[in-house]
């Protein structure tokens, strides 16, 4: 099995994080693999939000908390990195685009030895009068950009290595 | 840079295959690469019907090119094998979950040497008519189940090679 697919075998949501700061060069080498998902005509009309300020990470999980169910403290389970992926509403590949982007951070960050985790209600968050505040400060309009998930990055304090099996019955050959 | 990212930054849509056949030993790598992806609450309510029967991988070409506003006659550029995902309708994270899916297909096929590419329109597909016969002779729902993507795969005949660059300004870091 070659490295790629041993990489994709072995990810694990994580969902507890220590406080460690990850280093910028750590962090950009895991947005550049995002940013070569693939995209619908190759439009790359996603975008890429890499939260490490704590004061705005503590918000952004706060206003999550808003609108999770579960109601969780912190929905980012500590986590001290926060890549937000949005994409434009303008497309019709919204939500395939952005969580292709998704999926590439995920898979980059376990190959470099950290923890991840999808975090859903990117949307709820983004057109909150208190997120749309974030994008605007940003320069990014919340008319034109969606929230479609937040990757949650960061060393895992308790990794889910629990061998969970795959569902049975999921294939079908023609 | 490690092997799974560098991966990642060479995969390339996949516009023109050979007619070659692919082992059922290297499809069901690709395969299994799918159904390790993630999906919202662990569900794991994809599915992946993976055709190589001439007959219907044709069918499935002509009832997508039915729905192609660029009328290609063969949307799936010739490739032979065709994985459809199609992700549950019951849960929240339908597109998500079988976009993580599909992501993890093309990096599986990419890493072992073979073509791919998104081809779009199997909602529609498995929602016309004859879809729905397809489904019902496996004893899929199409109640249940929505198409999300299909990844054609096969051995590129013209790879696009060429390095196109990202779009700028997609980042913004906090």
């Amino acid at each position: 099995m070659n490295e790629a697919i041993k990489n994709m075998l072995t990810r694990r949501s994580c969902k507890s994080f220590k406080s460690d700061a990850v280093s910028e060069e750590i962090i950009d080498q895991i947005i550049e693999a995002g940013l070569y998902a693939p995209s619908g005509m190759n439009r790359q009309e996603s975008i890429i939000i890499a939260v490490t300020d704590k004061a705005v990470r503590d918000k952004l999980s706060k206003l999550n908390a808003k609108y999770d169910w579960a109601k969780r403290p912190d929905p980012f389970y500590n986590a001290p990195v926060v890549l937000c992926v949005l994409a434009s509403r303008n497309i019709h590949t919204t939500v395939e685009d952005g969580s292709l982007v998704m999926e590439n951070l995920m898979l980059a960050a376990h190959s470099l030895g950290l923890g991840s985790c999808w975090i859903h209600r990117a949307k709820e968050v983004f057109e909150d009068p208190e997120g749309i505040e974030i994008l605007e400060k940003l320069g990014i309009s919340a008319d034109e950009y969606v929230g479609v998930g937040n990757c949650v990055i960061g060393y895992p304090d308790k990794m889910n290595t629990a061998d969970k099996p795959r569902k049975e019955n999921r294939v079908y050959k023609i």
